[in-house]
């Protein structure tokens, strides 16, 4: 028996044949093209599923379940995808709607959520039952495992992380709040400063990285700029890890999970970006105090997180 | 059959006898002492359950277990008492210490969770599965309820809400971190900022109210004099309740209970801090775009919460 994963995005449709061990046996992709009515989107959704059971000889009835992972807020008990900025959802019944083409178990989770099951089904987290994932990426992620399993709260909305705020008064965020984790610790925001850090310093190495042009700039500017031995960007990358422990130790302080797993695109800096994140969470986290300690630690599972924590939804019920 | 509830606090010993219905049947205390050794001070604790049961002609043969709320960080997994700033206690073993004098199950928890707990089993947040209970005292204490039992996290020491930065690099705490919630929004906090306010406008009716002596403000202070229509006193408690709801915002954003139970000192000001608050995060916090919302409600249970809650954490096991 296995389990179909399907990593819905913005960009693209990702689905996968994935059986209990985590391994993903058969996968493809189609684009969203997210401008379309839901119908339409859905349809291809269970199109490329028929392809993946053709491909692989595999039958429904092998089928335990498919489970989603999508952006926004989706409501996990009543499979409907309540709101979603990058697919221009709204209240869609994905669920029911995918129901129509085949009549299994279908189970919906926020894609962050999703990514977190994954870490703690098979990668960086497996060896507990208490983890959070945050991915730092355009935003910030977070997915809460508590027991084992997804914890979503009253609208299986919570862990919002990106939204905690940890500047009171701060910097406004799109969503209405000010001060939130992720306009000081995402990539993006990871951008910002560097930007700002380099237009203040002119005889920083960054300008000269990107010859001037600061549309050039991506998140691995600085660390390469520091690498060379650029003190602008060492102070840029000190003050960027500086809030980002704010937001971890916040994590580590209401939460305090054996493991907190790093994952998005900044994940992959490793120990560059986590070495001094450790000790100063280390250092300052209230609940650190004479005790055990959060680990912190890179993801593991890389892109194919999305498809497999999505089966694992089904595994989970 | 009935449990036994003790509220270890820096001051007194409470302890009570409590049937399932979470009603007390008898209770008593005796003074804490707490500069003497821990074995006086639980001796203490056996010899007043000691006095409950035969003043109550109950045998310990009826009681199903000793609950216990102390302050500080006890791992409850071990029954030590890890830490105590209030009892100088630093690994106690409470519960090995108390078996010498009842050989019944005994479970031992953070003061805070074991008032979340009683407002989940019997106060205000009993109809709801996830609640989160932030008491606003000296300090800041917060107690997790997720599927109605306590989250202790990896260390039965999470749920530290008053150690969530909500102001980054901002006013530093005596654990060591800057900007903390508590810092801003508790009791204390809110003290000095009605006397930093009444120092910067001379002419505020706060003055007045404690004749010029700031060691007579209180928690109460700022409200009386808003009462009165003094501009000053509403000005700091529109401040205080901006930082109030940041770290209500954040315990939404990360957990989205479908509680949220406000007690301590400072929930007795009930609607007059409650619905301003309500109405801030509501209309700010990420969590509540277009879905159902956390209500936020003042505690119900009262100065018995600790002793009832105790008792249940006999129930929950």
């Amino acid at each position: 028996m296995v389990y179909i994963g399907i990593d819905l995005g913005g960009m693209s449709i990702k689905a996968g044949i994935v059986d209990k061990q985590g391994k993903i046996l058969i996968k493809d992709k189609v684009p969203t093209k997210a401008d379309r009515h839901y119908s339409e989107i859905i349809l291809d959704m269970a199109t490329l599923i028929k392809k993946l059971l053709n491909d692989s000889h595999i039958t429904i009835d092998d089928v335990l379940g498919i489970g989603i992972g999508s952006p926004g807020t989706p409501d996990s008990k009543s499979g409907v995808l309540v709101f979603s900025n990058n697919l221009h959802f709204y209240n869609v019944p994905i669920r029911e709607e995918l129901k129509r083409y085949y009549d299994v178990p279908i189970y919906l989770e926020n894609d962050a959520n999703v990514a977190a099951l994954a870490e703690s089904e098979f990668g960086a987290s497996k060896n507990v039952e208490n983890s959070v994932m945050i991915t730092l990426g355009t935003g910030i992620g977070g997915g809460i495992i508590i027991n084992n399993r997804i914890y979503g709260g009253f609208n299986s909305a919570a862990s919002e992380l990106g939204h905690m705020i940890i500047v009171h008064d701060g910097i406004l965020c799109s969503c209405g709040q000010k001060g939130c984790f992720e306009k000081y610790a995402s990539a993006s925001a990871l951008i910002s400063q560097t930007i700002e850090g380099a237009k203040k310093n002119p005889t920083s190495l960054i300008n000269e990285i990107v010859n001037h042009d600061y549309s050039k700039i991506n998140a691995k500017t600085v660390f390469n700029a520091k690498e060379a031995g650029d003190e602008t960007a060492k102070n840029i990358i000190t003050t960027f890890i500086g809030y980002l422990s704010s937001g971890i130790i916040n994590i580590v302080d209401i939460l305090f999970p054996e493991y907190i797993v790093i994952g998005g695109g900044l994940g992959n800096e490793g120990e560059n970006l986590i070495a001094p994140l450790r000790k100063i969470v280390s250092e300052t986290a209230y609940s650190s105090h004479g005790l055990r300690e959060t680990t912190i630690l890179p993801a593991k599972m890389g892109n194919d997180a999305g498809i497999i924590g999505a089966a694992m939804l089904v595994k989970q019920q």
